[in-house]
């Protein structure tokens, strides 16, 4: 079956000691699926997966699989350099139990079309579960190319994509040319309609665990085809998504998105601290209440 | 005790089946004390660590610390994305019984200087060791600057830096502004020369694995003041490090560099398997016959 | 009065040995103006305004303003490095009789938001003419923020900026934040109902040459609210623009795109010779029989 | 006869309206003929070139070529971006009878090694004049490689590299594989006197400008194998170098160092105003108080 709907990268709810804070996962959890969502993304970049140990991720794969129960589909992230230590964490993923897997192409070692075409490949085999690639420039400084994509995807190796790429362009062109079953996915927040409008599948919003009601509206409005609709809920969306600027320029861009995501959850009083992992900075009191007024702003206080 | 002379990234044998072979890797570690290096850095880029998990790094601790047993200090690479990551492979590698860590900055998640400086302090409260940055942007894709080094270096957090940026003029920079007990080891190759008489106090070279007796003699002549003699060891050595291209453009220039560094210890009958570990693309036989070349004409074979 | 619709840049036509062609020049003026553009945009990336020597320069402006004799607005890029040398091709703009004035910001030098901002104010003040930002970071290596946008619009130096830097998402927000005033045209062939039904004001396609037909129909159909008709026509222009690649690997991105834009207009009959300037690698003549296909296929030959 | 020496970009003393102030020019001039170069360099980066309008850089190339009268060799660069703009400059050189042309790649547009060797081949065949490649990646964003160097020696296109990569591996290599009539010349100022060990001809140094004797006593120890000597002075001009970072961050780093050059000729009584072309960001007093104590530092007021 297709991946389709919103579905958000789960936030890592922490506690101030740095722990999986459990009670405010499946409280985030239920604020997610209340919120009207149709999947679930745990481990990804607004998960902070990249700042999460093994046992960390252990311990979210666990709490949600097990809080979620099948109600909807759990993707898992998989993040890490290359592909035997992305395959450790496909193995947890799948004993956990989830039902499909997010995994980029290789990062810090040198890498090479070829070698990313060998590394999806070996997971999909390991995996025996649908796998998504992870097209995320930013962080992994190579760009997934189209062609290569479709052929991954002809292959049956790949059954979707999330684009955090940026590049719309590229978006419209893969849309248009991969084979129907093939999953398309924005990481986008704030041209979430477009690419609806485009024909993507869904949508992969870090901004949807403070506010997973207003993207589920918004496909909702882009599936009956009320795209006026849907373009106000996105404006009023991209007015929130402000709020990751919150800390910039006294911190790094990560730090000051993830901060405001979990201060606003922190806020509106789904998870219990707003902490966020080292060596992210903290927001400080007068960041934390700029970020509450974005949230007033947007209806959500 | 500043930490001074040659001490090669110690490459990581692996069987066909992508185990540590850890035979080989004992043996490889003797034709490192026999060619007279200065200490051993284990799990570093050129010992595949971005491509090790995690049991591969242990086995690989394991292995070189017992068998080295003191007679060379040994340095761990920590290589992970953020702090708590690295804190896991910090307490491994303190277990294990190593002299000093070897981290780099922050990768994959966006960062930022004073992010980057909470990274290195974390790490030092924990490690109880040395600590020594890893400069190394092509991974990474940040460059460690001057004055945060010499901060971190003031305050008793870092001990030292290996520098693989490239950057000579900054490396020189550094040199002349460190306090004498910083130590500054360059992971260049090919201008060892160079850096040891800016002032550098030892080299991390990968190529020091096909061949620690030059190296060791560059570093000797060096340290005698026989400049002209460094240099013609040197010069030899650039020739040597040409092998490196011989996968290129076929491949990635990381698959090209380690799996020629690995077929050449194969060549030489050091290591039993010339496998890298996937989705690197190993070399095939017209490649490898040319790894040949280049040691025959080094007088390697 | 703002500026609206379809701008295309205009290709500069060539004899084989370099010269403008002034002929062609006026036959595609004419072919874009039965096409139903809004304006003209001379000197651009498209006209191949990096190529083209100053003599070159003037004799385009002064063919394509003496031939449109104000039926559209004739916008001039003044691409060159920094301020003193885009000032002498803003003068001969001036003297030439163009509308508007489209500048980026300092490359080659580097530079910083303060320089960027003194940049576009001293070209403004010189120019008396309504000034466009060209955010071109592809060839300039620095993106024009939206803050950096905001204030040089609100301070009255920008009239609108032509976004090619392929950033939707920092499109939308700029086109949010700005005084209804200021003109927002993107760059993106691929994406245009999508820019248009986040608010954008026009359009400036290189690929728009080949068919200002097919722009114009698609701006007058999102217009007039018919946006399935503005989706049909774009996915049709999108197939179109694949010509764009007949010439990779074997040449740059940049030889690849003009070279088959001016191989579309010649099997068009609109221009007489296909010629790029040096050094740029002209298609052969299997790349230009596919570009025919290309064009067969859109209906265009 | 092969390019030795040092050869110092030599700065562009400018008028405060911004023209060229061609007695402080000559004054300048005779300051490095004093101090004991063996050739200058005109327009180039440090020449500030991007910022200078095609009369303002006809008037350099009348004034210092007549000046100096051929008792050094008088290098030209023509920085553009394309071919056809280069050789306008090319011809404008010759014209005013250099004795040599320094030319980057293309840059703005996007460039292929294809693309770059037609370049320089045509540079050549147009100039009739020694051509030196100048690789420079910070501004042209393309870093040169060895054997596209090496191809264009060997035929003859090519008389030699100003290598401002920072990348002295690369240079190294260079180096060892050119003809012998093929000139090196390092872009350097921090490591000149490495780069002489490797084996390099020359050397252009910005800084050359402030201190052309110190420039002038390194090579001339190098040439005598007093190594120690020519290390003394390089440490010394490196804390001389400092001088470049006084603007930072309240501008760029291009602002700033070329704004602490001619602030220091200006101290040091050689020009009659510090000022750089729009849009570069004056230095305030405190920064040139700061020049001048570095200049102090070095013995030089």
């Amino acid at each position: 079956m297709k991946l389709t709907g919103v579905i958000p990268p789960v936030c890592t709810p922490l506690t101030p000691s740095f722990d999986v804070d459990g009670p405010s996962l499946t409280r985030l959890v239920d604020h997610l699926m209340d919120g009207g969502v149709d999947g679930l993304f745990v481990l990804g970049s607004s998960s902070e997966a990249a700042y999460l140990p093994d046992g960390h991720r252990r311990a979210v794969l666990d709490t949600v699989v097990g809080h979620v129960a099948g109600q909807v589909p759990v993707l898992a992230g998989v993040i890490d350099m290359t592909t035997l230590r992305v395959l450790d964490h496909v193995r947890a993923a799948v004993v956990a139990g989830v039902d499909g897997i997010v995994a980029t192409a290789p990062f810090y070692a040198r890498t090479h079309p070829a070698e990313i075409a060998l590394h999806f490949r070996t997971i999909a085999e390991v995996a025996e579960l649908p796998v998504y690639a992870y097209d995320l420039p930013v962080s992994v400084h190579t760009k997934l190319g189209r062609d290569l994509l479709l052929e991954l995807a002809s292959s049956g190796v790949l059954a979707g994509v999330k684009d955090s790429s940026g590049d719309d362009g590229g978006l419209r062109s893969l849309i248009l040319s991969r084979p129907s079953s093939f999953s398309v996915l924005t990481g986008s927040e704030v041209t979430v309609d477009c690419a609806l409008w485009m024909g993507a599948d869904g949508v992969v919003p870090g901004l949807g665990n403070v506010d997973p009601h207003g993207y589920a509206r918004l496909f909702a409005a882009a599936r009956a085809g009320d795209w006026a609709a849907a373009k106000d809920e996105q404006e009023r969306l991209i007015n929130l998504f402000e709020l990751v600027t919150v800390g910039l320029p006294r911190m790094g861009g990560g730090s000051s998105a993830l901060g405001a995501f979990k201060a606003a959850l922190h806020l509106r009083g789904v998870i219990d601290h707003p902490t966020t992992a080292v060596p992210q900075i903290p927001l400080n009191e007068e960041e934390t209440r700029r970020v509450g007024k974005h949230l007033a702003d947007a209806g959500l206080l």
